[in-house]
C-alpha cells in the first residue's frame, strides 16, 4: 500500500511510504539488482549492512535456474536467499526481448529459446504471474512487450493494445493465484508503454488505470532514446497516472537522471549502473551537496594508471554509515592493484561502494524534498 | 620469537607462541593464502572476522604486480591491504619453478620469464630479500630451489648444496637490508630440501642450523610424493631441527595430514586447499570431535545435484564463531544455485566456510594438545 505524504512545492517530487509484506519503504527509493538471486558479489547479509530495504530480481533468470520446482520447495526467493527485506520482480518480458536466442510474440505470449540451453518456452501473462507468485515477490510486474526504440507508430499502437490485454490477463491470473502464492500480500504493478509518443503513453496509462493496479511502472525507456524524450514522457504521464499510486521508472538511470525523474513525480528506480559499472572499475562519489548542480557527483575510473600510487580511501569514512568503516580502509591504489591482478575482491569492494552511493543518493533526495529544496 | 611451551607426551606435537611485529600467534597455526595481496574473494576485514592472525602472500606475484615501486610507496603490504595481522611471504622460488614460462638456474640465481608478459628477470637470494623487506613481511623465507619429485640423488645433492649457499646469501642480505626494511622486526626462516631422502634432508637441516635461522621450513614436499614418504621425512627431521625454533611445513596439507605433521612436531602450515577447493565447490566440515579418527571430517561437493533441494545450512550456527551467524543463513541448496548460475558469491561463501574450517581445525588441534589427547 502506497501512502503519499506530500508533494514538493518546487517540482512534482513526492514523499511517501510503500508498505509491503516485508517492510515499509520510504519513497523515492532505489532497488539494487539481484538478477539471479544475489546482487553480484554480495550476500543478503551485505545488503542488510548496506541498508537497502528492497531488491529487484529477474523472473526470466529464476524461471530457467533454479526453476519453479526448487523455488516452490524453498517457499520462495526470500527464503532461498535468506532475505527479509522486500523483493520486486520484473515479468521476464524484458529478458525475453534482450537475452533469449529467438522470440516470437503472439496473442498468447512470447515464445523464446533459453540463452542457456536453447530449450523452448512460452512465457504467457499467466505463467509470468505463476513464476512471480512462486518467487513470492512483494511487487509483481505484469507481462508487457518492451518495444524497441525507433518502432513505428503502428507497431507501438498494436503493441500497446496487446500489452493492455496482457495486463488484464496478468491481473486476472494474479488474483486467481493469490491463494497459492508464496506471498499472499504481494502487489501488482501495470507497465505503461508507448515509446516516446506522448499520446500513446497516455492512452496506455488510461487503459491500465481502468484495469486498476497497485502501482504503475514506466517501461520501455532507458533503451537508447534521448534523455529529453524520456523526461518529456515522464512529464506527460504525471497528470495521467493516479497521484495516490506509486510510480516506478524501469531500468534507469544515471544519478542526475534519477533526480530529474524524481522531480517529475517518480517514486521507484532500479538500475544496473552501480553494480555493473563497479565491475568495470567505475566508482561513483559525491562532489557537491546541492543535487541541482549538474556536477554533484563524479564517476572515477579506479583502474586508471593515475591511481597506481593513490593513498586516497575508496570511500571516505562516515560515522553514520557502517559500511564505510570497511570501505574507507582500502585505498584507490589497492583497489586498482586488485583490478590489475584480477582479484574479484575489487568487484566486491566497488559494488559495495557504488550501491552505497545510490542508496545515499536516494537518502539525500528524500532529505532535499523534506527540506523543500527539490 | 618462538617460545615452546610444552611437548605432548603422546607425540611430538608442540604448543607454543610465535611473536611477530604484528601479534603473538599460538602454535600450531594455519596461514590462509593471500597470493596477490588478497585471499581470493575476501577482504582484510573478512579475515579479521574469521579470526586468522596471519596470512601468507607470494613474493613472485607481488614483485611482478604491483611491483617494488608501489610496494615501497605504500610502505609495505600490511598498509597496502590494510592488514594489521602478521604476514609470511615465500621467497618467490616456488612460483619461478611452477609458474614462470622459462627458467634457468645458475649459481647467481634463477632467471625466468614472467608468466604475465614474458619479461625476463633474475631472482637472486639478494633480490628475494629486497622484495620481501619491501613487502615488510613478518616472516621472510630464504630463496631455495624446490626440487621436483623423482630428482636423482646427484641432482638433489648438488641442489641442496646450492640452496645452502643461497640460504647463507639470503641471511647476509637479510641482515644487511634490515635497516631499510619496511619491517625491521621481521624474522628469517631457512628451508630444508632433499626430496624424500632422509640423509640429504638431515644434511640440509644441519647446514641451515649452522647458518642459524629464526625458524625452519620443510620445503619440497606436497609436490606429488607419497604421504608416507612425507611423514618419514618430517619424522626424521624432528631430531635434527632445533627444538626451540618453529617448524613450518610448506604448501600442505589435507586436514588429516596436518594432524599427522603436528604429531611429528610441525608448528606452521599453509595450503591452497581451503580456498582453491572452495571455488571448486568442495565444502569441508567436521563429522567427529576425535581428530585421531580418519573420518573426523568430510568434504562435500556442494555442486552435486543431490543438494539441489537441500535446506541444510552451509555451516551450522556456532555462538562462539561470529562468521557462522552469516554462513548459517544460507542453505546448501542456495549455494548450489549460486554455483549453477556462476555467481562469485558462491566462491566467497565457500571460501569463508573453508577457511573457517581450517582455522577451527587448528584450534581443535591446539585444544587436543593442551588436553593431552594428541
Amino acid at each position: 500500500m502506497f501512502t503519499k505524504r506530500f508533494e514538493s512545492s518546487l517540482s512534482h517530487a513526492r514523499r511517501g511510504t510503500l508498505t509491503t509484506g516485508h517492510g515499509t519503504l520510504e519513497t523515492p527509493f532505489f532497488m539494487p539488482i539481484a538478477t539471479k538471486g544475489a546482487v553480484k558479489t554480495l550476500s543478503s547479509f551485505d545488503i542488510e549492512r548496506l541498508g537497502s530495504p528492497i531488491l529487484l530480481s529477474n523472473t526470466y533468470h529464476l524461471y530457467l535456474r533454479p526453476g519453479l520446482e526448487v523455488m516452490r520447495h524453498f517457499g520462495g526467493l526470500h527464503k532461498l536467499m535468506s532475505w527479509e527485506g522486500a523483493l520486486l520482480t520484473d515479468s521476464g518480458g524484458y529478458q525475453v526481448f534482450s537475452l533469449a536466442k529467438m522470440r516470437k510474440i503472439t496473442e498468447e505470449g512470447a515464445t523464446f529459446a533459453s540463452h542457456i540451453d536453447g530449450s523452448r518456452h512460452l512465457l504467457t501473462p499467466e505463467l509470468s504471474m505463476e513464476i512471480q507468485q512462486a518467487i513470492g515477490s512483494d511487487i509483481v510486474m505484469v507481462l508487457d512487450e518492451c518495444t524497441p526504440p525507433g518502432s513505428t507508430y503502428e507497431y507501438l499502437r498494436d503493441s500497446i493494445a496487446r500489452t493492455t490485454r496482457w495486463a488484464k490477463r496478468s491481473k486476472d491470473a494474479f488474483v486467481a493465484g493469490r491463494s497459492t502464492s508464496n506471498n499472499p500480500s504481494s502487489q501488482l504493478f501495470g507497465i505503461v508503454q508507448g515509446g516516446v509518443d506522448e499520446k500513446l503513453r497516455c492512452e496506455s496509462a488510461r487503459a491500465l488505470k481502468e484495469i486498476g493496479f497497485d502501482g504503475y511502472a514506466i517501461g520501455g525507456l532507458s533503451v537508447g532514446e534521448a534523455f529529453a524524450d524520456s523526461c518529456r514522457i515522464v512529464e506527460a504521464l504525471h497528470e495521467e497516472l493516479p497521484k495516490d499510486a506509486p510510480r516506478y521508472f524501469m531500468g534507469g538511470a544515471k544519478p542526475e537522471e534519477i533526480v530529474a525523474y524524481v522531480k517529475r513525480g517518480v517514486d521507484m528506480f532500479d538500475c544496473v549502473i552501480p553494480t555493473r559499472n563497479a565491475r568495470h572499475g567505475l566508482l561513483y562519489r559525491f562532489v557537491h551537496d546541492d543535487l541541482s548542480r549538474p556536477d554533484f557527483y563524479e564517476a572515477i575510473h579506479v583502474t586508471n594508471e593515475a591511481h597506481k600510487m593513490s593513498d586516497e580511501p575508496l570511500v571516505a569514512f562516515d560515522a553514520n554509515d557502517p559500511i564505510t568503516a570497511e570501505l574507507s580502509r582500502y585505498t584507490m591504489g589497492y583497489v586498482r592493484h586488485l583490478f590489475t591482478v584480477e582479484e574479484v575482491l575489487a568487484h566486491r569492494l566497488m559494488t559495495l561502494a557504488n550501491v552505497r552511493f545510490y542508496l545515499e543518493l536516494m537518502r539525500r533526495i528524500r532529505v532535499a524534498i523534506d527540506d523543500g529544496k527539490l
